[in-house]
């Protein structure tokens, strides 16, 4: 009999009817015989509350006993699922992180997973079970409650699919799978039967609510078939994400991505010496700033310095302020210049690594639409492109004319889209 | 050092601002000198909700399901609490039962402890450490989660305490400690310093919600002193609950209680023969219905027949009203009395075991306030009458002035006063 694991996030949980529609999401998998593990996140906005809970007691509440009060949120969904399957008549039991042996690391708030047990999944299993196990948690040696952090669920709901070595791993969410480009823009958007990890990779990693990165890696690592679908939509079989080299050809261009949370900050006239780089992203490492872009220019003949440009996330904007003064004293730049009014555009494809001429048609075709670029990086498979805020849906839309990702076999990622 | 456990309930846990007042009387105990483990409820309703939450799912979920879901109110409070107290700049750790080893059997919903492991404990503290514990909660041999069911953070507190052989194990709530009589009758009500177990837990079985029988029978029998003290007033040293043997001579009756939650059922006419009795009250066992109060007449020389009257807890009404029709053909009596307009009137005193007087000091009290006693009922430190409802807080008054509980060394109930 196949395994099937399926993981559920916290909106397709949000309330008590959502949580009886998950029951029989689950329940229709075991009526087509296949035995269940059931992964899920904490219902709705659960994970928020409880945040903000600890924020009116602590600015700075230590991690161990956030991971504590955190975990609890997995708990309560796991037993209420439980319970709704057994309304349905099927045998159903919960487990925590701890009760199934999900082992991690020895450090908090985002624990990698070293190990999870099968004896005590299996046990229930062959018990005729359905397990459902708390996502986003797991144990110490010690016994210490550690959360995995973000895309944590969908970590635990992979690694799990990997240990157990089970079928498929289904992605349950709001969302019916990686479409071919936002239906709001192009009412035309299909939705794509198929994608490889590396491009589910690469849109993960540009702002898509979709799937975590972590999760993709665990997957791609260990050959877990992944299958993104609606809890709302069951005959609906979503997108699967599976290696390249199951897949057919692909065009060059599969996905387009746009991400409006960035921040561009300049370093002005940064005196050209061996070390000034790295004294400054040591710092904003120090102050766990997380960077993305980074473009360092030739340096000027005139004064022998060179502009250091890279963006940050808006979240970030007011701890970088408060660094400022610090890395005036240590880089001594002319300026340090911050932008806000920026947007990221991102093209996506695994087909793109041998074509060499992608990245001279994206620009080409911002520059026919009058679109500055402001930044420029890109990857094996991407490229990004940043430009004025304002230009952002006029880009979107002249790219995904110029790369034909109006049809059936290309990807855009949702979430963070023009206005 | 000395090694103090306090627990604090779901009320003194409210809200934000209650948890900060909790870590402050933890924190001021550490400052004393003493080494602290905190024994903690879920916050003020968070209980409820779940369960409603539960029952919106399943009219009838597990046990062992309504445990996981549970078990997640105190993991919540210690988390916080444990922020709170670092806050203040102290050392402290939260462990759930599970974490802190309180082995229980393997039963849910209504688990009796086994053991508590030391070693877990004995480590935080000889690392200078608070603990914070959550109560209510255990961990059968199998790594289930199990809870305690009424009154089980109480039980938590004081079997931590009995294990770990505290100095004192301190009872936090909203009430200020035991009072003379009811503050809202008498305002001559003073608090009374010290009570015995078996006071205490004659009271606490006549609907104190003070403290469950449960822990005064732990805390008895390891010789546990108990101090019952308000989490708003610091300074108040409360009510000290220890064995009779440690106290001085009392009078004979030392408090008085008055429960309105019974009702009163008369099974008329039960045929006099052998096991009929014990066919009915196994019968309410069989569906899980307490009875407190059970009179039998003398069988009537007319008919050769008894009439059995029992009390029950209001809420099991609806419950034994669905009975009425299988005791008829199972005891075929005349009729079935339900009497809800009752309230039941208890006098306790260790003292009294050796004052013959006293019931009849009682009656007679109540026959010259014109009283009628329906039905009653004695142990050896307490009598109780019922008696009209509209005559509740008459004989309260009557009986508090007879037996002088004005004073300063008697006890009345809490929680359970007539309106």
């Amino acid at each position: 009999m196949a395994v099937i694991v399926q993981k559920f996030g916290g909106t397709s949980l949000a309330d008590v009817d959502k949580i009886k529609n998950v029951a029989n999401a689950v329940v229709r998998e075991k009526k087509l015989g296949n035995d269940v593990i059931v992964v899920v996140s904490a219902m709705g906005h659960t994970t928020d509350n409880l945040i903000k809970l600890a924020h009116e007691i602590s600015k700075n509440p230590s991690d161990r006993e956030m991971d504590m009060l955190m975990s609890t949120g997995e708990q309560v969904s796991i037993a209420l699922l439980t319970m709704a399957i057994h309304e349905l008549g099927f045998d159903a039991v919960s487990m925590t992180g701890a009760q199934v042996g999900i082992l991690t690391e020895d450090t908090h708030s985002k624990a990698r997973i070293l190990d999870i047990r099968k004896d005590k999944l299996e046990e229930q299993i062959k018990a005729g079970k359905i397990v459902i196990v708390a996502g986003f948690q797991g144990v110490t040696k010690k016994g210490e409650i550690t959360t995995l952090g973000r895309g944590g669920s969908d970590t635990s709901a992979v690694a799990i699919a990997a240990k157990m070595q089970v079928e498929r791993c289904d992605i349950y969410s709001d969302v019916e799978g990686i479409y071919t480009t936002d239906p709001r823009i192009v009412p035309t958007a299909k939705k794509l039967k198929e994608i490889s990890y590396e491009e589910m990779l690469e849109l993960a990693s540009l702002g898509a609510n979709v799937l975590h990165p972590r999760s993709v890696e665990t997957a791609k690592q260990f050959k877990v078939p992944m299958r993104l679908r609606s809890s709302f939509k069951l005959d609906d079989l979503g997108t699967l994400v599976i290696g390249v080299e199951q897949m057919e050809i692909y065009k060059p261009v599969t996905g387009l991505a746009c991400d409006k949370s960035q921040v561009r900050v300049v370093i002005c006239d940064v005196p050209d010496r061996p070390g000034n780089a790295s004294k400054l992203f040591t710092l904003l490492a120090k102050h766990e700033l997380s960077v993305d872009m980074i473009i360092q220019s030739y340096a000027r003949s005139t004064n022998n310095s060179n502009d250091i440009a890279f963006t940050i996330n808006k979240d970030d904007l007011t701890k970088f302020v408060g660094m400022k003064e610090e890395i005036m004293s240590i880089l001594n730049p002319s300026n340090i210049h911050i932008d806000e009014d920026i947007a990221k555009i991102s093209i996506v494809g695994a087909g793109m690594i041998d074509r060499p001429g992608i990245a001279a048609q994206m620009f080409e075709t911002l520059a026919k639409e009058g679109i500055n670029i402001k930044m420029i990086a890109t990857s094996e498979i991407k490229i990004s492109c940043l430009v004025e805020k304002m230009y952002a849906k006029e880009a979107v839309s002249a790219l995904c004319k110029s790369f034909e990702l109006e049809g059936e076999d290309v990807a855009l990622v949702h979430g963070t889209l023009p206005d």
